[in-house]
């Protein structure tokens, strides 16, 4: 990728002061910004790296009136965070894309349709009846089993896998060794102790925009027409747990190494710590926040609230009673000492 | 697959009300069960389903009074229930072990055995010395190293990977990501803070009936001889580690993200939530509980215990000491208040 | 592998008392030894193993006067527990690198090298650029992308996955289904409560003598030229997420499914427990000390603590709040006992 600062002017609507001809071929940090780079000051008190960066052009919010020389390119736009995230996007895009073609061996079984400009690697498996849109990257080692759907623009990556039956949307992006459709954590106790496994005939259902981090584990859904649904824009970072029969709401973000129990719904916008524990079959509405290691046991259908313990309860109350769990030796002590007082005085001892 | 009502009735022993020729080609909630399903109440307080469904067909206990008229074939057992498990665990069975055949490319030393009914897929790989039973379905990019054992009817995912040396007896299902026998962390500290690594030399031993979840580790045993010991018809969900040298006895049920440090023994029967955390070195008789989150510290050698806590003690203790945690900023205001009383009253001033 | 006595007792700058031509191929535990193996009294109370064993050769400190007859050779060592160390190292090796040549089909890209005695395992995967050392075993199914390097003797396990310029030192052990350079998780929030991915576009740099345990996962750093970092001699278990820009420095240990969140520091020499969460953004200074499930969120950059707790402090202090947690009922009551007695006093009546 190699653009001019006037191509990326104008594709950020911007304006110009400088060298509107300078070439860029990447995005940097404003402290370390080198020749061929084009930066943003992230933070309001960067703005003393605006004139000592080697960034070739900078992009800066209409209303920066520079108080010293600056060698860079500035581009002037509307809002310079958001400008630099549709930069960023445009960037992710283009590395993200640049595969394309076949490497040899790989698998196809003869019924399955693929759009144009896909890239599948070497050692890649796509199973039977499945439907792969257009542009669509798919690493070595990845396995596609049968029936699956995968739409525009989605990238799997090396060593994921789709249990047959799953459906992604576009524009996702399925992280090495995540695993989506494997059989849920189902099995029914016997009299003798030993347990029978529930078939798990549902699948997997992925929106758009989604990402789903390493190593993380979807569950299909156990009964047929029934799917364990990731919505759009969900985020899931690397090494998540999440049972059959879950469903979680448009840009949700999960952090690493949470689990959700089968059956539990969470709703849209909800920021999830890393290593939390939801457990099964409860509701949560819009916006819920969830705090690191929680274990969460009770559903909070109106969302709006911030949760924190294990188990959780409200974030606020969590720590205060936490500063507490900190001061006991001192909290048991002075009642030590009260009791001590108590016995002693005169008119309890005549009382006595 | 595709039966008739009248040849489910005598798979189960029941007997038969309606239509016998009637088929069915799938199990289904009864909530939800569309014609050529099957279906059974699985609550009591769907009782009213059973007038409603759409399946063409329902298990029913022997005792069952219609109240009103009924228009799928109902089929009468002793136990609705465990009717309804058989018949999953045989669909289950149906679904399961559909695929055979070999896909290329595959890989295979020359001096394997393989039973009949084998499938394996593309990209699959078994080592030299591997014995293989009847029935047994290995899937894509599944790794069965040197002198590896797996039993009839035992079905390994894509991506799962054994090392050289695991046994897996019959019945078992590993899911894809699911690593076994991979070398435990097992280090010599030097004199100058850093580590030598000790060599694990032994084995994995899975038994009869056991399921490992997708992307599960279970490590070697660290002497030649000696293994880690996954006994039958136990039960782990995704995402969970098992250290060097532990055992698990039969029928234990561990739920997702669950990790059991080096040389602990689990007794049999437990049921252990997900995200516990259990110290190596324990012994853990039979019918033990622990809570999700629960960090076990101690042994509890005769079993028959609920644990729950980080360090873990007793359940209801536990929850009793919560729900004053919780409680802490009322129970500290209190004790100030009651100091503030003591330090007021007027004998207690006399008495200074 | 077959030595003699002599030759052990050479290796070790050890004194033979026995038959030195006995032939040593295992080594084994002194309790359950078999002939053919040596071993050593782990334990000092393990003295009387050294008589009865049946191994064919006993490691013991050169200050060991056997108090009855011994028929193992024995070699006399300055320190027994570092001499079988050194020898658990040379067998480590010996086992770890029998594996050569190349098994087919596998894929490499053209402008690849490699050094000498490699092994590349069925179905591995090497992309275009990548460096290879001596003596590297490149199991099947490891996926190596473009632009990677791997150092002398290091070993990647079936399944394991170096994203495109992932940098690995010498003698290091990646274990199956690890993946290394991964997309961080890094998200620009939009004010219509989306998301937009911040391309990733560091690498993950590894040192030297590093163990990374099976399904553990390292993201790349954000920024180009930016790595995230393991140092020598780092060991990681299985299961643990290391997310984008974390330096790990030397000698520090990580057991299972713990998490460190993006841009955390560790000093050298940590020793940090089982599913253990670090917040991001944080710094700490050598030889800490972490307990497992704690939850941290604080800096420590002198180092030199043990923490516990989520939010994790001082491991004492952690102790003696949670023994007073788990007494909770009990001063509970006595405040209520104590209430009641000052609200009886007589003279606190007659105050009111």
């Amino acid at each position: 990728m190699e653009f001019t600062a006037d191509q990326i002017a104008s594709l950020l609507n911007g304006e110009i002061k400088g060298n509107g001809n300078v070439a860029i071929n990447m995005l940097g940090k404003i402290q370390d910004a080198t020749s061929g780079q084009i930066s943003f000051p992230s933070n309001p008190k960067y703005e003393n790296f605006v004139y000592e960066t080697q960034a070739s052009a900078v992009i800066v919010n209409k209303d920066f009136e520079p108080k010293k020389e600056v060698s860079a390119t500035l581009i002037f736009v509307e809002d310079a965070y958001s400008s630099f995230t549709v930069l960023l996007e445009e960037y992710y895009k283009f590395i993200s894309f640049q595969k394309s073609g076949i490497e040899e061996p790989s698998f196809i079984s003869e019924d399955s349709t693929f759009g144009s400009d896909v890239y599948r690697g070497a050692f890649s498996y796509i199973g039977s009846g499945v439907q792969i849109g257009n542009n669509v990257k798919i690493y070595p080692h990845a396995y596609v089993g049968d029936n699956c759907e995968i739409g525009d623009n989605s990238i799997i990556h090396s060593g994921a896998r789709l249990y047959a039956g799953t459906k992604v949307g576009h524009f996702c992006v399925i992280h090495s060794g995540a695993v989506l459709g494997s059989a849920g954590f189902g099995f029914a106790p016997q009299d003798d102790g030993s347990y029978k496994t529930i078939p798990q005939m549902g699948n997997v259902i992925v929106g758009n925009n989604v990402d789903i981090g390493s190593n993380t584990v979807i569950d299909c859904a156990t009964f047929h027409g029934d799917s364990t649904k990731i919505s759009d824009g969900v985020k899931l970072d690397n090494l998540i747990q999440i049972a059959h029969n879950v469903s979680i709401a448009d840009n949700t973000v999960i952090a690493a190494q949470t689990g959700i129990s089968g059956s539990t719904s969470i709703g849209k916008n909800a920021i999830i710590g890393g290593q939390v524990g939801i457990a099964g079959h409860l509701t949560f509405g819009d916006n819920i926040g969830i705090g690191a290691q929680a274990g969460v046991g009770k559903s909070k259908p109106n969302g709006n609230v911030k949760l924190m313990g294990s188990p959780a309860f409200d974030l606020l109350a969590y720590h205060k009673s936490y500063a507490l769990f900190k001061n006991l030796p001192d909290l048991s002590k002075r009642l030590k000492q009260l009791e001590e007082k108590v016995l002693n005085l005169p008119t309890f001892q005549e009382s006595k």
